[in-house]
């Protein structure tokens, strides 16, 4: 009799995006069909076309693929080593900061990054991740088993979970308990808020104290703009001891269709057994890329390395400010509307605070309804999500300035 | 205190492949930095170019990346409807197998999909594999937990294994005790031999009897010509109830470096809890893909579509003839030799019996300094591969020419 991995039962069954999704098609089909002028500001998706520099590179590989001297079969699992060196270099020794290519482990989605690394975990890790949070996060740690079972507030009994809110500045304070395992996330999804330099030194002294792994996911970077706000947890010493970092081509490249992101780990970075043994993260992780994992199309990688020459460079900035440009709109305009926003400046993401004592899913509908706008419930990330929704800037210039003007005609 | 997950440290360290190029490695530092003439028969890579079906269909896909209107951002996770529908037409519902698009889940590679299905399987199953079988089964059972520990002999201790050999023509005897979970490969790597008609079907009733389920690795099936060899385990009556299909695009379009694959799971599949309640395979796998994995490039789907064209399948047999054409000359160059040699008709594996009580790794090293070539050694693939050798007829004909020539000139 074949058995099934029980932990997938203690899922929550109404993941938020489908339930999104559920009620926008009720909200359609009761208004005949279609919904004029209906815009979708939910789900972070890019919308902007792939930079040129990214085709022309597909355009070059695709050739180079159809010739026996120049095609690629099987390449190396952790990626090519002209991608791993185009990002140890553009993302770290170009900002002083020592990453080496062989730390770089190329990927088709920070998401499945994320959700990999569980497998080199061991089962009696203490976990610990904000709230509100990226629902994969949580997720994952369910189906392997290592989040007990859920409560009546719908938070798992063997997670720790780390409240932000607008008194911490939605930067969490260090647990009370111990913990092994930390999730991060700066810039942050769902908030839009950043870390600063000090706080993350403190997360940092804190997992190097008790010999904690900070899992920090990083794929929004490219949106800082701030030049006192670090962009990777590696900009803080001692992190190489305690963290690896998740970043994605989705949000900077546009490549949420094309799929490319990286993994570092650096080659400091040890796990231990329960008896005491240390092991190198870098070789478990390289160890289990190999065995489940084949590496990213050679087409794929060529396209991300073309981010990182001056023409990419240049296309990629023109993208950051196209959808920041979106984000200053929007917060602008949810401003107006009277609104509390957070967020918005250094990410594409904005943190609206519902009008007091309105619901998450209230608030959705309402906007639904009355401004014909998606956005995205804040309970879905999270007990700690209640009371807010989330816009994202991921749209048009003129679906951009079009949700603000509605959300300032709505009468809140 | 971060801890690994220890199974990892139950993986025998040398890891066939690895251990190959170290071999390689020293021939060709002690012959002072290279080995004119060497050929490399061991890694099952292709060696020709992508169809120009392929390539047209990606230069489209790229351009139609460069609009806003055409642009792809997040697909869906189980693969977009067009490569979901073409596969489900092109592989079964033309040839009179009832398979639905909603039962094709696209993926970036096999290895993944076999590795990554452990995660909805329960740990309490009894797990059945062919020896010799391609590693990655039993290594991702290890890192999962499922193995146990390994005995003297390398074979690990809560595996149940299923030996091939001659004398079962490499289909092997149902097992002894109850399994829940059995790993099938046909055509088979490493021994490239293939399963009759009556040997799945008594598999399938197996399964069915006892509630088991069978994964069945199908990778090698568009190089199967005999008309009454069987393609695919749906070919088979009750084969719905008890099984997946792995498929791959990377031996039959040269995707290796391109990564596309896909799983096939019936909506008819159930597994149990311990408890007996019964649960949709299919549902389960999806929420898997949907929360670890965010789908295949839109690019390398329309890739992939491209092969179940008039001009892709055209183009795809032409390349099949190649390396079929490969593996006849193998075959023959190796029976000419003296040698006994199995499989190499529907698959583009041959098997090759060592002369008698030669060890694997000492053909392998003859073979590599005697003729200068990599051959891989059956022993790599478990303990009944001992006294075998694969060749692979992934190459040009010009070095397979050569490769037969070689073998025949070696005193055996």
């Amino acid at each position: 009799m074949a058995y099934l991995n029980e932990n997938f039962l203690k899922l929550k069954a109404g993941y938020l995006f489908p339930e999104i999704a559920r009620r926008v098609k009720a909200f359609v089909d009761q208004s005949g069909g279609s919904v004029d002028g209906l815009i979708r500001c939910g789900i972070g998706d890019v919308t902007e076309p792939l930079p040129s520099v990214v085709r022309e590179a597909m355009h070059k590989a695709v050739d180079e693929m159809g010739k026996r001297e120049t095609f690629r079969g099987y390449g190396p699992e952790q990626g090519y080593e002209f991608l791993r060196s185009a990002i140890a270099e553009g993302d770290y020794r170009s900002r002083g900061i020592q990453i080496s290519p062989d730390e770089i482990f190329v990927s088709d989605g920070s998401k499945c990054d994320t959700a990999n690394f569980l497998d080199i975990l061991g089962g009696t890790n203490r976990i610990a991740m904000m709230d509100p949070v990226y629902p994969v996060y949580v997720d994952t740690n369910v189906m392997n088993g290592n989040a007990g079972d859920a409560g009546v507030d719908g938070r798992f009994g063997n997670l720790v979970y780390l409240n932000c809110n607008p008194e911490n500045g939605f930067c969490p304070e260090l647990p009370k308990e111990k913990v092994d395992v930390i999730y991060l996330c700066y810039p942050n999804n769902p908030t839009g808020t950043v870390a600063s330099r000090s706080q993350l030194e403190r997360w940092v002294s804190y997992a190097r104290g008790c010999g904690a792994i900070i899992l920090f996911d990083a794929a929004y970077a490219a949106y800082v703009s701030d030049s006192d706000v670090p962009r990777s947890i590696f900009e803080i010493d001692g992190a190489r001891e305690c963290a690896v970092e998740f970043q994605s081509f989705s949000k900077n490249g546009g490549f949420t269709g094309t799929r490319c992101a990286f993994t570092v780990v650096p080659k400091s970075l040890e796990f231990t057994t329960r008896a005491g043994e240390r092991h190198s993260v870098s070789a478990l992780w390289s160890r289990r890329q190999s065995t489940k994992f084949n590496g990213v199309s050679y087409i794929i990688q060529r396209a991300a390395e073309s981010l990182y020459t001056t023409d990419g460079r240049r296309q990629v900035a023109e993208l950051i400010e196209h959808y920041m440009g979106n984000a200053a709109i929007l917060c602008d305009g949810a401003r107006k509307a009277g609104l509390t926003v957070f967020g918005g400046t250094n990410a594409p993401y904005i943190w609206v605070r519902n009008p007091d004592g309105i619901s998450s899913w209230t608030v959705f509908d309402r906007i639904l309804h009355e401004a014909r706008v998606v956005v995205t419930p804040g309970v879905g990330f999270g007990l700690q999500g209640e009371g807010y929704f989330r816009i994202s800037a991921f749209n048009s210039r003129a679906n951009a300035e079009e949700v603000a003007e509605r959300l300032q005609r709505m009468i809140w």
